[in-house]
C-alpha cells in the first residue's frame, strides 16, 4: 500500500481513502463503462464492498463473469495499485466521485437510463473514476464549457463555423470541451488553443495513447494547456463502442452541447441525444440543404424543435449558455441564480411559476400581470433554457436534478 | 348598363348582379387594400349600400375624406363600369367574394387583424375584388398550392433552392405561389413553369403592368400558363406599402409558405408573419450560417420554434402541407379528413383529444393507451401540423376557422 500511496501524492487535495481509490480504479478497469448493475451496486454498498462481492463472484451473474474473465487470476486491489503508480509515472492523475474536483454535472447520468417505454440504455451511468492529463482541476475547468463536437468528415463550412466557435467561447473565458476526433472535434479544439484558451478532449481510450495519432501534436498541446480525461484506465485502446459511451461524458461536463456538422447518422447526434436526455442545452447550426455534412443538424432541429435551438454563432450560443446551468458548479460568489440575466418579462413570467406544483399558463399570467398571449409566447423558451418544465398541467419549477436521478424509473 | 354587362360576360359562370361586381370594383379603387374600416362597413350592410355611403360621406371621417380625394368629382358607380370594360379589352377578369371561385382562405384575413395586446394591424382584411390574367380558376388553382418566398438579392444557393422548390411542387401537382419579383420569388415561378405545372404572382400592381418590367417575358409566360392576379385594379403602380399588404394575400392563398433567403428584415418575413398569423404551415429554408441571405430564415426558425418549420427540400414541404389544410378548399370526393396520413400512434393520440374541450395530455395518453412520454414527445408535433391546438389546460381540436374569425378580438 505504501508505494501506492507514495504514487498518488501528486493528486495533492485528495482525503480520499486509497481503499476507495483503488476500488473505483479497479471498478472502472474490469466493468466497461457506464455499467448500470455496477453502478446500483457501488450506490448500495459503496466501491470497496462491491468490489469485493465481484472479485467473489457475489453479485449478478453477468456481471461477475464479464469482470472475472478480465481479471483472470489477477488480485483486483493489486492490479490497481499496479495501475495508479503506472498512471502515476505517466504524469496521469486519478479523479474519482469522492474528491472534490468531481464534476458534479456528471452524476445527473444516473437519471437518463430509461429511454422511452420499454428500452433502457443501460450504459449510461457515471463513470467510477477519470483519468487526467493537464493542469486543471476538473471541477473548475467544466465549471463555464461548452461542447463543440460534429463529424470527423466535415466540410470546409462545418471546420471554419466549429473553429469559430472554438475559439469566440475560449475568447470569452467559457472552456471548449470535445471528443478529439479528426474533423469538427480538432477544429474546435484548435480554435480554443488559438485564443489561449482551455479545451477539454474526453476520449474513448487511455489519455497516455490518444486517439487518432494523427492528432498527436494537438492532444499534446491539450495535455499541457487544457486537459485530456477519459474513464478508461492508461493503456487502454479505442473500441468503436467506446465512443458511443463516452458520449455521454461530453454531453454531461458542459452546460450545452453544439452540433456543428454531422451526417444522418453521425454518432455525433448521440452525443445531442444524451444532452437533451440530461436537460443541458441541445445546440445545431444549420448549414446549406445542399450538403450532407449538415443533414444531421437539420434532422436534430427537425425532429426536436422545442428540445434542440438553432444556433448561428457564438453570441447566440452564450446567450443560451449564460443563463442556465449555473448549479452544476456552485460560484464561489454572491447567490447568482439561475434566472439573472432574464429580461423583465421572463422574470416576471419566472417569478409568478409557484415553487412547488404546476400552474396553467392562465394562472402564471394573471400572477405575472401579463397577457396570455405573452405567456405562452416565452414560457416555452424559458422551458428551452431549463428555467421551467412543461407538465400536462402547465408549468412548474424544474425538479431538482438529484430528486429527479432518485425518482427516475428503473426497469 | 347593357355596355357594362357585356363588358364583363368572359367571366362566364358568374350570377353575381352587376350592381354587385361594380360596387365592389368601386370599393377596390378608392379605398386601399385591406381597409379595416371598410370591410366591417361591408359586412354591415354590403358593398352596394357600403359604396352608397362612401360615397356620399356618410361615414367614417378618414374613410370618406380618403375615398373623395380619390374619387373627385367622378360618380363611383360609373367610374367602376368604365373600370371593368377597361379591364374586359386587356383580357383581365373580374373575381368577387361572392363568385364561386372565390378562394375561400382569403376569408381567414378578417381574423388576424389583431396582433399582440394593443397593436392593431388595420391593414389585413380581405380583398373587395381580384383582378385575374390566365386561363384558370382561382380557387381550383389555389387549392393545392403552396407559396415559396425569399428575397430580391439572392444568392446562387438561394436561387437553386427556389427553383427546385419550384420544380417538385408544380412535378407533384401543386400550384407554386410567389410575389413575382426578381430573385427567389422568380426563381420560385420559373422552376414551376419548367415543370409545365402551375404557377400564381400576385402583384402589387395592376395585373397589365406587372413590376419589376425585368421580369415581363416570366410575367407573360405566367399569364399564359398559370395566373397573375392583383386587388388593385389595372394601371395602378407599385407602392411600397402595397407590397407589404400585397404579402397577407400570398401568405392567405395557400396551404404553407416556404422562405428560402431573406435578409434579417426583409418584406418577405412579413408574409411569414402573416402565414403564421392565419395558421398556415410557415416554413423556412436554412442556408449557410456565414451567408447574410440566410439569417432572415434563422431568425424566423430561432423566434418561433413552434411555428416555423425547418424544411430543407421539397419532399419535406410535401409532407407538411399534405396533412394540412384540405379544409380550404373542399374536395369534390368523398370525405377526406385533416388527420389522413397520420401514423397508427399520431392517430390514437389524435382521436384521444376531446372534440369539444380540453384534455391534459396525461388524459389524452390515458384515453389514446399510449405512455405520457410518447404523448408529450407527439403532441406538439400534432399541433405543428395544425392539427391540434395546445391551451392552458392541455390539448383540444383546432377551432373552426369562421368560428376563430367571428370570436377575434375586434378592437
Amino acid at each position: 500500500m505504501s508505494t501506492a500511496q507514495e504514487s498518488t501524492s501528486t493528486a495533492q487535495e485528495s482525503t480520499v481513502p486509497e481503499r476507495v481509490r483503488a476500488a473505483r480504479v479497479a471498478l472502472g478497469s474490469v466493468v466497461e463503462p457506464g455499467n448500470r448493475t455496477l453502478h446500483f451496486l457501488v450506490e448500495q454498498c459503496g466501491p470497496q464492498e462491491a468490489l469485493r462481492r465481484l472479485a467473489a463472484g457475489d453479485t449478478a451473474d453477468a456481471l461477475s463473469a464479464a469482470a472475472r474473465s478480465r481479471l483472470g487470476s489477477h488480485d483486483p486491489w493489486t492490479a490497481a495499485l499496479r495501475l495508479m503508480a503506472h498512471a502515476d509515472r505517466l504524469g496521469v492523475r486519478l479523479v474519482v466521485p469522492e474528491d472534490p474536483e468531481w464534476p458534479r454535472g456528471l452524476s445527473d447520468l444516473s437519471a437518463i437510463s430509461v429511454d422511452g417505454r420499454d428500452r433502457v440504455d443501460r450504459d449510461t451511468y457515471p463513470p467510477q473514476c477519470l483519468w487526467v492529463r493537464g493542469p486543471h482541476r476538473l471541477d473548475e475547468a467544466t465549471d463555464r464549457s461548452v461542447s463543440v463536437i460534429g463529424a470527423r468528415a466535415n466540410t470546409h463550412y462545418g471546420g471554419h463555423i466549429a473553429a469559430e466557435l472554438g475559439y469566440g467561447l475560449a475568447d470569452r473565458g467559457w472552456t471548449v470541451i470535445s471528443g478529439g476526433a479528426y474533423g469538427i472535434d480538432a477544429a474546435a479544439h484548435r480554435g480554443a488553443l488559438a485564443a489561449g484558451g482551455l479545451t477539454i478532449a474526453v476520449l474513448a481510450c487511455g489519455v497516455d495513447r490518444p486517439y487518432p495519432p494523427s492528432n498527436s501534436a494537438l492532444f499534446e498541446r491539450v495535455a499541457e494547456e487544457g486537459l485530456l480525461i477519459s474513464e478508461l484506465p492508461p493503456g487502454s485502446d479505442p473500441h468503436r463502442h467506446r465512443f458511443l459511451v463516452r458520449n455521454r461524458v461530453i454531453a454531461a461536463l458542459s452546460r450545452g452541447t453544439v452540433l456543428v456538422e454531422a451526417s444522418a447518422r453521425s454518432g455525433a447526434r448521440q452525443t445531442m441525444r444524451r444532452a437533451r436526455q440530461l436537460r443541458r442545452l441541445a445546440m445545431a447550426v444549420p448549414g446549406p440543404v445542399t450538403s450532407t455534412a449538415s443533414v444531421g443538424c437539420h434532422e436534430e432541429l427537425r425532429e426536436h424543435p422545442h428540445a434542440v435551438a438553432l444556433v448561428t454563432g457564438v453570441e447566440q450560443v452564450l446567450e443560451l449558455v449564460g443563463r442556465v446551468g449555473v448549479d452544476l458548479a456552485p460560484r464561489p460568489r454572491g447567490p447568482v441564480q439561475d434566472h439573472d440575466g432574464l429580461d423583465s418579462l421572463d422574470q416576471q413570467l419566472f417569478d409568478a411559476v409557484p415553487l412547488r406544483g404546476v400552474a396553467s399558463a392562465a394562472a402564471v399570467a394573471a400572477q405575472a400581470g401579463v397577457s396570455l398571449r405573452d405567456a405562452l409566447g416565452r414560457l416555452p423558451s424559458l422551458a428551452l433554457r431549463g428555467l421551467l418544465t412543461e407538465q400536462s398541467g402547465g408549468w412548474a419549477r424544474p425538479t431538482a436534478r438529484r430528486a429527479a436521478a432518485r425518482a427516475a424509473p428503473i426497469r
